[in-house]
């Protein structure tokens, strides 16, 4: 059975743009459960400006508050020096650093150049000098809303860029939904002959959104390109201000399910996944679009109908 | 570039479990409307008793009015010989039966034994007479949510069995969203190394689910496999009484814009299609789960915020 491991972004990449402030308590609750449920990683939070993303305003305390569980890395989105000073101090286990490789994208999301962006960026890696793991989450790799095609040489340069400055990881992101299985695999096979030819040591993740219903279908077209590390969101929470009404990230408990199915190793206990799942509901306050914990895994059997016992 | 033949099945497989009568006058329009999108095939609707489904009750008048375009096949199900006797008046293209390889879904969907089935729809097959093909559908093939597992050979057998009484294809139905895509994977395999191997010319198509997410990985898994025949519902209408709140049929537009992407030649006008699928929140008075019909396309770009615009 080969391993796949599991990063969890609900509480970072899902609850930033929801509109009513999950208290953090909740936040806390939610995170240690997950902990329990066999993780590789939790993106628990983001040391950004709290007026920025005024949802995870109280990310020094869910930090400091958290049980971390001895095998689960705790991993927080960091956008600049003073986010790495925060993240830092919270005793991070990783700091995961955020670029779009589409310049319009950029502009729009981080309110600055790709050059300045990674210039910023580098001054981050700097400044932490090895102390703390590294990933780079490389924004609208497979298309931009805005600009359209994003070419792959592109993503291949710019992650060629970070890795040569010291990351420990890249993840190529799907941020809005527009990857489909062939270009997933045509991506894969690219950075295994360029980027992580020479540095097999380099993690590669791949995220994805189900904005257009493919975000499993592209999961599958990774595993079997051999990527063996994914993020997802609890419930399929997060989404896209440009697909009003559409799905957002993969579904974690749909992927892992599947996953699970098909015959990988995840690490995950999915029973108590699905119950913490069940829970997300009533955490943001409305429906969520994760379907396997609507409708159970399918293992779960149900009974037959009195009357169609054979006589 | 391959080209992939897809059946649109929402007027009959969709609307057959809606809880509100969708008039006549819609279904003709809606059909119509299909027929305008380069289907290789819409499945209309059922030759059912009125009492068995109601929703179907006009389906000698839907078939009467349609507007037939030369090149969709335009098929119905048909349960016994007295629907075979009215799709034959209807002069409907293709005779669709259906039959459950899980004992127990047999029992509870259509109150007879598989043998009983087996018997009365050979019956429908010597009725017909070669005068119209006749494709069999298989429910429950990659598992029953009463029974569980359903042994792949179980399901070989059933297809050979019907293909020597004389079908023209078969369709292998994930009828409640059970599949995973190494199942499919195994099912293609299996099906193309027995009962296609020395018949290439039987019709194969798959019907999938999106009941647990994994919709479009299965599709991708049986186009991967080589299978250029799939069901799809418009809008993702359908479902499965077992998983309330979760997904039906998989959507036929999400379905058709990942081919489409990916490359594959599927005959549909998809701008044309969309507009079709963005009603049937309208047709059916509810929302429906197709992602991209809310989303775009991946190629519907946005305009860039004026604050983006570099100095």
């Amino acid at each position: 059975m080969k391993r796949i491991y599991l990063n969890e972004v609900a509480t970072r990449d899902g609850f930033q743009i929801e509109p009513t402030f999950v208290p953090t308590d909740t936040k806390v609750a939610l995170v240690d459960a997950l902990s329990e449920c066999g993780y590789a990683k939790i993106e628990v939070t983001s040391f950004t400006s709290p007026k920025a993303i005024p949802m995870l305003r109280d990310a020094d305390e869910v930090m400091g508050r958290i049980r971390r569980v001895p095998g689960v890395e705790y991993t927080v989105l960091v956008p600049n020096k003073r986010g790495a000073e925060r993240a830092l101090e919270a005793k991070a286990d990783e700091l995961n650093l955020v670029m779009s490789v589409s310049e319009t994208h950029n502009r729009a999301n981080l309110r600055m150049s790709m050059a300045d962006s990674f210039a910023a960026l580098g001054d981050v890696i700097k400044l932490v000098d090895g102390r703390t793991p590294i990933n780079i989450s490389l924004s609208c790799a497979f298309g931009c809303p805005m600009e359209g095609d994003v070419p792959q040489q592109h993503v291949l340069d710019w992650a060629q860029r970070f890795c040569d400055i010291g990351v420990r990881g890249f993840t190529i992101c799907d941020t809005t939904g527009m990857a489909h299985p062939v270009q997933v695999s045509r991506m894969v096979e690219a950075l295994q002959g360029s980027v992580l030819k020479h540095r097999p040591e380099l993690q590669l993740a791949l995220h994805f959104h189900n904005t257009r219903g493919m975000g499993l279908a592209n999961v599958l077209a990774g595993v079997q390109g051999g990527i063996t590390r994914f993020d997802g969101s609890l419930g399929g929470l997060g989404g896209c201000p440009y697909a009003p009404g559409a799905s957002g990230n993969i579904s974690s408990e749909d992927a892992i399910h599947m996953l699970d199915a098909m015959g990988y190793d995840t690490g995950i206990d999915l029973d108590k996944l699905l119950g913490v799942a069940r829970q997300m509901p009533d955490i943001v306050g409305h429906e969520v679009p994760g379907q396997v914990a609507k409708a159970g895994r399918i293992t779960d059997l149900h009974p037959a109908p009195p009357e169609t016992t054979p006589a």
